[in-house]
């Protein structure tokens, strides 16, 4: 049902290339389950900021968490307007112009407020939903979060009040006339990958690699 | 000389696990350098806006370009507060315990404004840095960018002000507690690599991979 929602509005309209504009929920959320860390930018005392936060999306909400005496908890927990922004990079478009050189690219920007769960069941819904949306099945695997430490960890739920996709696929679009020319032109690809997991030294136990990790990694 | 710039200041100061902040030139730049996509934020009518940019490093100035007639060149060109981010997601931390998983990163945030690069000669300049920053030897292998496709280019130079850079490294760290558990604990590293080019079909001429390109893929 949520993957039909309709994100676009006036403040989220893409005015560059709006051929690349997506505003459908599937795509904008295929974007943010894609990743996990976005910059959330907002403004402080006539400054914009922006802060590197992990996120967990359920729905139309994106999870952010940070300690509770964190300035960007504190100043989004506010419900001040703020924007959170993703980009993944799939490629490098090598053109015969200098002019077409571009990059193929999923970026998504959300733009909503943060209010803080306060619910205790709820929080520790939305660790575990945390947890798992980075390694999935590694919340069944390790220690609980014990009740001090969800006390000093704040959630905040970003709701998603409208956003855009932008996405940029394929080859170079290069001047007619420069297709005749002897340069090469192609795409490079960027690929993202997990590598083989380094267990800690810190402990005299030596464990095996948990399914949650070997599934993450595709057993290498 | 440049790098014996230090970014600190009241608003780059990081207050959240201070140890690991840097804001000498040196690791400031060493985390612009391992990118080319920043999240460019500002603020307009009230609302944080950001978007994906790419740049190019000169100095103590981050490049940025685009459309002349975009909102974003023409917003930022007036020379507003604006910041830049670029995050590297270098492993993801596994812990013992569901509360110390974490990630290791590289982040920077820039604070700064931007201004317009008028004069044709340095802008030439810049749109041959820019494609060699990306991928160094390109400009001279393509045709050159001519006096209209260099006029609708819009060239911003973004002063770095004040910045700071955040790292983690490293296993995680765990309740001492925790360290009996026989629960697996580790990192998982995070590898961005290029894959094999793939060369452009929609042209008669088949090109030998260039050697900016084979250079950039390793001879992939």
């Amino acid at each position: 049902m949520e993957e039909q929602a309709n994100f676009k509005s006036e403040r989220s309209t893409v005015r560059r290339v709006p051929k690349r504009a997506h505003y459908d929920a599937a795509t904008v959320f295929s974007v943010l389950d894609a990743n996990f860390v976005g910059q959330v930018a907002f403004q402080l005392e006539g400054q914009p900021f922006q802060i590197p936060m992990l996120y967990g999306r359920e729905g139309n909400v994106l999870y952010l968490h940070g300690s509770k005496k964190s300035r960007i908890y504190q100043t989004l927990a506010r419900g001040i307007p703020c924007s959170l922004g993703v980009t993944l990079v799939d490629g490098i478009v090598v053109a015969r112009s200098a002019f077409h050189h571009s990059v193929n690219y999923r970026s998504v920007v959300v733009f909503g407020r943060c209010a803080p769960v306060g619910d205790p069941e709820e929080k520790l819904a939305v660790f575990e939903r945390f947890t798992d949306a980075i390694i999935p099945g590694r919340w069944a695997e390790c220690r609980p979060i014990n009740a001090k430490e969800a006390k000093v960890t704040g959630i905040l739920a970003l709701t998603i009040e409208d956003a855009s996709a932008k996405i940029r696929t394929g080859g170079p679009v290069d001047e007619t006339a420069d297709y005749d020319l002897p340069i090469w032109a192609g795409v490079v690809p960027l690929e993202t990958t997990y590598g083989v997991p380094v267990e800690d030294q810190n402990s005299k136990i030596t464990c095996e690699v948990p399914g949650s990790v070997r599934e993450l990694v595709n057993d290498k």
